[in-house]
């Protein structure tokens, strides 16, 4: 056994067991229609309804004759049902059948996986109100930039996870696709009426033009955004670490009673959801890449994308969701050290506030050269213990420009406060939540 | 000079003094508004536009003590502006004016992109009309399978590029995204107001929320859906290349006079846009894979997307169009042997048909499987020179399932004339053309 | 369950029970030459080697409480040794195991696979010498070149996987690596000497420089070997595939008694082993590409590494055997249909022969240009049954450069025959067979 | 004008007069050769090599005719020479000499980025010697470990550079290859003596097996060394981001007078030059990857490597070069804070010295589990100002295990150093240089 990161719930999802019971629902489904419009008899579909069933190991058994999954299927269920199981598959290729069953895996599957995502979104706006005035540090080039607040910090995460909802939604909609129109996708043996009957029994839709196959785009444009997500998670996860990092020190995962961090080093915490969460990433763009040169099948298809499917969808997906709830408990078992936050926004001595300061000098009279010179002196001449306030107002240059009670106003964080108390606001409001 | 793929419409969008022009496009949407908003002199905003120019050789000049080429480009523009200049870039922060201009550089590269691509859709579109009837094998593993029309096969391709248009339509529009919210996104040094009227201004969408930077998960999306348009050009560069081969003879590149094919073989004439474009398609792919690993960027970010997008996104817009015109040439120009075709389908012997009797012969009686394995059996038999038709009708199994007339209409392709007919004319109505 | 493709050889190498058992294997050495050493009791190294056992069920029990997984399994092993158990892993660091015993795994694993690659080799070897004669088409870009042998085909795969061969030796070598230089390779809680004594021991290098971790780019290395060996065996595939195509015709994939190759049409017979062995290849890219990323650590590491490798380096591993195996079986089972070849050849009607002819016409007097405009006209205005050779000699430009007896002894393939066994046999000789 | 990351003496390498002249040379070597064979006059060989010469513009003018590069080529050169000309690529086809000249660009471009690699190996090795004792806090998962040193830090670096730079030297000796071996690889219209001679004229190795082209394995190999040098110069990066970070500030890229660093923000220098290098690896691998995919060729070759060579090979050899000379700046200017360094251990409070107490404790007579939790009790039990050393001094249940004096020798950091001095000795030792 190979301990893997799974869910049950996505897991199952791709369980054999699963995927031969898609595949005999859209033979049911085909058999219904045929009966339906007299292309069968109305028996053979009764019978296919309520004797079609499978064993796995029957099917692997008469899959080393056969040397083909989906005969061996259809001849296991087609034993089954006996003399009228020769109505099953008929007027079907394999692909007709895979292809669609395939649909709603990955239907089932992305509802689980955006299950996962609206609860990364629900803790994600959980934190962006509890923390909306939490102030603490822009970071830009991982230097102090300017201030900001952590709910508006996770307000940018949110919009970003909301983006991939989207996405995902879309690419997800796409694959809901009924394929059944035949060996070279012509309905050289299925009427294209059977197909479009099926499709609304099935609740999806019917592909465009299809080769055997339903086009490999559409399945690559879901790995894809599968990958847009892991890189969300991503930048969430390093966010996440570099707030963690001792010298920072400004968020902690949650360590419970008993956890040890290290073998050798018995002081340790560390943030090893997030790292986990980081490498995740990495696995999903490698099937994002593989799911690319999927598309160019050769002619009406080859079946090479066949053994990368099999292992990188169900991996991909069993590997998304997971690191979608492993953010979630992270998020939901964050620890916020606000007084830590501004202790480090003291750190930086009031050089976060030069570009309040660079402007309001100009607006004062001085030229944008000449504020934006004499604040980087002042600045980079700042010894321990110096606080930017002062060298300001003392430097025989600059503090004619500016007075005692302005630079209190920017130097306090006043002006910021006020200014990101609004942007958070409004973050808010476009993302879909009351603050 | 490194000889490159470029078509200069491209090329010149991707142009530093383009980009420089756009950044001082975006400079003065500022000005405009600060001034219409009082926030800056009026005469400020007048000067900047009027006297508001840049030099190329002055910029990189001033960036060699510099180090910055954002700052490089306001000094000069504001030297050439004059004491008025201090007013340019007030409030903002590099990136505001960068990403503002990079999605103003984008959606022209998009516009140009979409023209090639509508010209590519409309030389599918006609190969679809034209050869609607053109009977062709169809061909699954690289191996006979059924007949098809080689419009029906176009009309996959056409169906995919579609969905490809879509994918570029909509991530192009997601990134029409004026992004002026300051160092940390949170407005601290430039009023919300200013962002909405410029991008009013500029036609653009604000950012929801932002860091320093638009958020690269946008970006990423854009140029997957150009590996994706890179996908469809490659699976039909592929297709074409098949059907080149010398054993399949199918289509020909156009090959001109004077022309040569290769220096050591004077009868060769290779099918070398359709592999050029195949390899191109393997870049798009590494550009992508980059653009997804700047996503996740160190708080509200660091610069390391920086040095990715001056290399990535002109060649992929570069390289991408190039290929879509070359394929539009291609297609153009693109020489169909139907003779050559219908050689190749009575080549199966009537092999091609078996799907078709298959089905036949279960609603004449026999089960499933004895269907198949009979029709195996006389299929794998066949010497040179035998025709399936004739076999079957003498076989003592199999004779009695298949009348004379039914065999003729089976294996004269009379059947699936008809049925392809049907779904051609079904697809052109999907795909929105008039049979 | 979900069937994923696995050799159980290689599967068990990468089992759970197999990990601890390996990392069991380091511990033990430490405490044996901390013994020796005197740095911990005799006795207790011997009671570690004689009740030092682990059961995974009780290792995940503690990793609940522990949330670490090498905690959890040296506590287990501790509690199973007693109150000697302290001793074990006295003065490690987790990652002095981890890393040390995933050394012994992918030496276990290089092994396994090297000997599927050695199995992979005699069976191209056994090709060549059997096809050192076997005339067939070269093409270039899909089109008819000159001709070569099958044999001679052959000896550029052999070449190639003999390239790969050397890639992994070393690769693997440049894993077999122990450490155990402690969290930050500093030998701070652990002598260099016990790391130089176990390495002895276990027959591994020591690494050069560690951080807490061996290097990443190592591993990077070895899974961009692997890359590298899936390149060859897609190359080989996509060979063997266009070698199948309808049109082609000259080998084939075994096809067995009672084997099916479309569920639809039953004359089909498929090249399903190289189309499945194309698309692995796509898989092992991916994780090769996820494990570059793994390079860039944190620091003396992070942990962003560890989800990756638990399922990239198994994965990789396990299917790239799978794939090797299965080229293997393809290739002893291969049919080639030398009739076919020959047909083919004549299907060019000639034409293959032109290159040796430009020579000749150059050597008798025509400049480089003349001979290959004449040629290129006389080859482009072929029609069918028409036979170059004749053509040529009729020419009235260029009879006169081209005897009778010399447009025999090249449009009679007797010439290339010559030259291609001489460079058969000298491929074979530096492949290291006997012709 | 694209402003691109080109370093002059790589460029021009790379520029198409220097690719056209080591096809000359190419030619002119097999022209010798055949002469002093006799394969051609003497007479020819002479004029070639007098008279060989080409024009850029002209081959491009011809090339809109011949629509064939290398013929183009050819044609002009032998325009010049006149009607000795024809002898030019005399049995030759046009891969022999755009593989022999392109394994002649890559052995210069080789030079050029190796004498660079040994540029920054001095610089790495310079920063070991010189902070041999600097200590500094070595960090797992971004989090106070174990102190180490600068110098030792960079030995780990350095080890890495060493062996990408092996990795370079093989892959590009695996490169140095002649090919003469014509259409299919079979010496049909050049006798492998030709291309023997040749070879050693021009210091190469002769292909083992050939199809028409050299095996594109080996160019992949060498495109994955190039990316994992970017793996290692990204790692060096995001160290000395790290290092960097305003809450570190252990490092600091030089920052000369003039510069700025934030058009908003006065007070920034920012780690520019490594965030920069930090995405210049992810291009790389985007090389890389598409280098992969051109391995499996069709046949005896298709020509869709071609369109990916001409950009990836040029550009990523070019950005690597860039990246190494761009580190080696930042290396020689690096600018490291020793003070600062110490007073960040001493903001861990003695944490960093557990895993040395643990050792010591369970020597002492604890079991490492009672060792480990009262350790892990006291560490996440301290405050601000707490130091460790005094809590396990005064802890009830931990006093009795450690004197004061060895507590000093361990807290001190005084064991630390004189491990840490070995291990950085020992580390010079094995890369080669004296301490």
């Amino acid at each position: 056994m190979i301990t893997r990161y799974t869910r049950p719930e996505m897991g199952l999802i791709w369980d054999d067991d699963n995927k031969f019971s898609r595949m005999l629902e859209v033979e049911m489904a085909v058999a219904d229609v045929q009966a339906e419009m007299k292309l069968i008899p109305r028996e053979a579909a009764k019978a296919i309804r309520q004797k079609g069933k499978f064993s796995r190991r029957r099917i692997h058994e008469l899959e080393k004759t056969l040397k083909h999954d989906v005969i061996a299927f259809v001849s296991n269920v087609a034993e089954n049902v006996g003399p009228l199981g020769k109505y099953i598959h008929f007027g079907l290729t394999s692909s007709d059948v895979l292809d669609t069953a395939l649909s709603l895996q990955m239907r089932d599957a992305g509802e689980v996986l955006l299950k996962g995502v609206s609860r990364l979104e629900k803790a994600l706006r959980s934190l962006v109100r509890e923390h909306r005035q939490t102030l603490c540090l822009g970071r830009t080039h991982g230097m102090y930039a300017e201030p900001t607040t952590f709910g508006f910090k996770m307000s940018g995460f949110l919009a970003e996870i909301q983006r991939n909802t989207q996405r995902l939604n879309r690419t997800l909609k796409e694959l809901e696709i009924c394929k059944l129109s035949g060996p070279v996708g012509t309905y050289s043996t299925l009427a294209s009426e059977v197909e479009a009957k099926v499709a609304a029994k099935l609740k999806l839709t019917v592909e465009t033009v299809a080769t055997q196959v339903v086009p490999r785009d559409r399945h690559a444009d879901l790995m894809l955004a599968i990958s847009l997500l892991g890189g969300a998670l991503e930048r969430l996860s390093v966010e996440l670490r570099h707030l963690q990092r001792s010298e920072v020190a400004e968020v902690t995962e949650s360590f419970t009673a008993g956890q040890r961090g290290s073998s050798a080093m018995p002081h340790k915490k560390n943030p090893i959801s997030s790292e986990n969460i980081t490498g995740l990433s990495r696995l999903l763009r490698g099937y994002a890449f593989a799911s690319l040169e999927n598309i160019p099948l050769w002619h009406e298809r080859d079946i090479s994308h066949s053994s990368v499917e099999r292992v990188a969808f169900p991996d991909a997906f069993i590997l998304v969701d997971y690191a979608v709830h492993r953010m979630s408990d992270l998020l939901e078992g964050l620890k916020v050290d606000k007084k830590r936050m501004l202790q480090n926004i003291q750190r930086s001595q009031g050089q976060v506030f030069t570009s309040v300061v660079l402007n309001h000098l100009v607006v004062q009279g001085l030229t944008r050269d000449e504020a934006y010179m004499n604040l980087q002196r002042v600045s980079h001449s700042m010894g321990e213990g110096d606080q930017l306030q002062d060298l300001v107002l003392k430097d025989k240059y600059l503090k004619k420009y500016l007075t005692k009670n302005k630079a209190e106003e920017i130097f306090s964080g006043a002006y910021h406060r006020r200014m990101i108390a609004k942007s958070v606001d409004g973050a808010l409001k476009k993302l879909g939540g009351k603050s």
